[in-house]
């Protein structure tokens, strides 16, 4: 079976100066990939005619399908379509339906249209127009020489719309497609290195047509293995074995045989126990709860937090002793646990997570420096206390304390077993 | 004067089945851009030697500079280092210095150190290593044809430092740069196409030297001019008299004069007015929380957050009263507005920020689909609450939200006036 090539060019002087963070390349390769097709390179270039037509006449080399996203909004510096037009030597052309999308929006919006959102509704007359039903720009997909040149709007939610319900359907019936099967097991707690070492021979055993790749991330690493065939069930029976041996090898290093995130792997394990939580964060600001609420659902067991960056909130609403916040300090292992036994009592629910640390930049100390942070769970079988003393900015140390804190959760959890 | 350019390589599997955001490329823009050196392409990769030859051979014909991130860990996928000892034709070599880093971070961790550790240490011949104080991968600076190859590691904390003390500085020293300012002005409540239109004459007549991106995101617009020249003070008086036009042309529409975001603003308001901020989190589960302490110092007007996720938790914590949620819904005016002025109460703030919405994807009515936000703000001349129809998945909504909320405190800050 053939392989199938696809590359990304994202368009925009906001990608180079890195005013915005391309989040929609990583986005596509996840959507791809378990189509079957491999993106072979990203290149991100600014609005500038002569270098998208040199990224786009690079990429034809390589691959058989192009996604070009960015640089079709309304204002001046957007000119990915009639670089495209002209690259492929054709005028533009109005079109209706567009058109009336464009219009149907402005009514939507009670909002004037002005002569610039009307344009936005021409298209080369060679493309077939991807229509857009989030925003006024319209996609346009081209087929030149027996490869797909696809462009579309850079603002990720009209994007994946398009992409999701156009781009892919129509691709999986342009190209018989390989089926690629990822298996990803999450660990935690255990160096790249000493994981390698772990599983050294069954690395080196992989067949050919499988792929090993090392994931790190925070107090994690994820085991990302990759096979590529003809038939999913053989694959996936291939990769269930691989995973078996690994799980074998690294014992209690194995967080979860999936490639959800610790907040989607506690939110199962607390469905499970029928159970509920509760944070009460200092140092981590919200971001345990800002995670975990991410999940869809969570509603089911996550009641709330208690925010407590400020000590007199730590007294008043979480029960905190002030002898303790004196003698040892808000950032302590008994301030710690009178925040989780706190919360946990105040929102009732079966468990919490409690943070307080120091994130940085300031506010160290020489006995607690900058990334001292104490964690503390909190459950039917007591609370347990646990010193961090995590590195990286400001930023990193509030990830790293809420991983921390909620990889602490799981171990605990009776089902995690 | 004579503009540099460099290009990023990014290599990793992970960043082209999108495992991995890549945000290490937007930090380089950010970082370079100051310094003079202009981004003129960025190249993601896969961990394939050929491959990364041939986008290291093609960024060689566009660019001075070239900046490589990724591929340096210790395990068996990782294969930049050996792939440029090849590209360039030389051994490797055990530097001293390295595997004394090497050692003393195993030490420092306690851990037992594996030959796989120790063969990080080695570096091809041609290169100047760049120490790395924050992990076991030192980097490489290469000097070939007038041209700069630097080889760094994809860990954003290990690489960060490296550019910042080893790489930018001695970038300076070889090359002759360009002075290069931007100017961000930061507009909210307005769409892109009504900007362009109110500051059409502003933009036409700018300067061949001076260019205008519009940068948009939720309900934001970044308006940035870039100026390219000789003279920082001349670039600036230029971009001065350039943001005063813009200025007086969008009025109102003006949220701040910086590249700062919300949170930044929202905190130096705050201090600059000595009050303090609560805020009582339903949909955005958070995500407030966490942004506003994301911000370094904010603990000087930041007390803390109630996330009541539960509407027991409204009513316990928040003294949201049962009538009204029975009568109104947890996701209303009056609900909202008792849980702004509930945590105002409780924490003693001076202002507070309180959310109530359906994120989804789940949990929407005909009355009240998902995307249905109300926000309220508290402060000392009362509280005012808005009800937002906000779009996009969950993710968005939160955010969307969580921007809202914000952006209306603001504006009913004093000093913003």
């Amino acid at each position: 079976m053939k392989r199938v090539f696809a590359e990304v060019i994202t368009i925009g002087d906001e990608l180079l100066i890195g005013q915005v963070v391309d989040t929609n390349s990583a986005w596509l390769g996840q959507t791809l990939n378990p189509a079957g097709i491999e993106i072979k390179q990203i290149t991100s270039v600014s609005d500038d005619a002569d270098h998208i037509v040199e990224a786009l006449e690079s990429a034809r080399k390589r691959a058989d399908i192009l996604i070009i996203t960015g640089g079709l909004g309304p204002t001046r510096d957007d000119i990915t379509k009639k670089t495209l037009a002209s690259y492929f030597g054709v005028g533009l052309k109005m079109d209706k339906k567009a058109l009336d999308i464009v219009r149907a929006i402005f009514e939507k919006r009670n909002a004037p249209m002005l002569d610039i959102n009307e344009l936005q509704a021409m298209i080369p007359e060679n493309c077939i127009p991807i229509y857009n039903d989030r925003g006024t720009a319209p996609g346009m997909w081209f087929e030149d020489k027996g490869q797909i040149i696809v462009s579309l709007p850079g603002v990720p939610y009209e994007m994946k719309h398009m992409m999701t319900h156009f781009v892919i359907p129509r691709l999986k019936g342009y190209f018989e497609m390989p089926v690629i099967r990822h298996r990803t097991l999450l660990t935690s707690g255990i160096g790249e290195s000493f994981l390698s070492k772990k599983i050294e021979s069954i690395e080196l055993g992989l067949p050919q047509h499988i792929k090993l790749a090392y994931l790190p991330s925070f107090n994690t690493v994820r085991l990302r293995f990759s096979a590529r065939g003809n038939n999913a069930d053989e694959l996936d029976k291939e990769l269930d074995a691989i995973a078996e041996s690994v799980k074998e090898a690294i014992g209690i290093f194995l967080a979860a045989d999936s490639d959800n995130n610790l907040q989607e792997i506690l939110g199962e394990l607390l469905v499970k126990e029928n159970a509920t939580l509760a944070t009460a964060e200092s140092c981590t600001g919200g971001y345990i709860a800002h995670l975990l609420t991410s999940v869809p659902g969570s509603s089911r067991y996550y009641l709330g937090s208690i925010i407590s960056y400020d000590n007199a909130v730590k007294q008043a609403e979480l029960g905190v002793s002030a002898s303790n916040l004196k003698e040892f300090g808000a950032v302590s292992e008994e301030v710690v646990k009178e925040m989780a036994e706190g919360v946990k009592n105040k929102l009732g629910t079966t468990y919490s997570i409690a943070t307080s640390g120091i994130a940085g930049p300031d506010g160290g100390s020489e006995e607690k420096p900058v990334g001292t942070v104490w964690v503390a769970i909190s459950g039917p079988n007591g609370t347990l206390a646990k010193l961090y003393q995590l590195h990286g900015g400001r930023e990193q140390i509030i990830q790293r304390a809420a991983m921390a804190g909620m990889d602490m959760l799981r171990k605990y959890l009776p089902t995690s077993k």
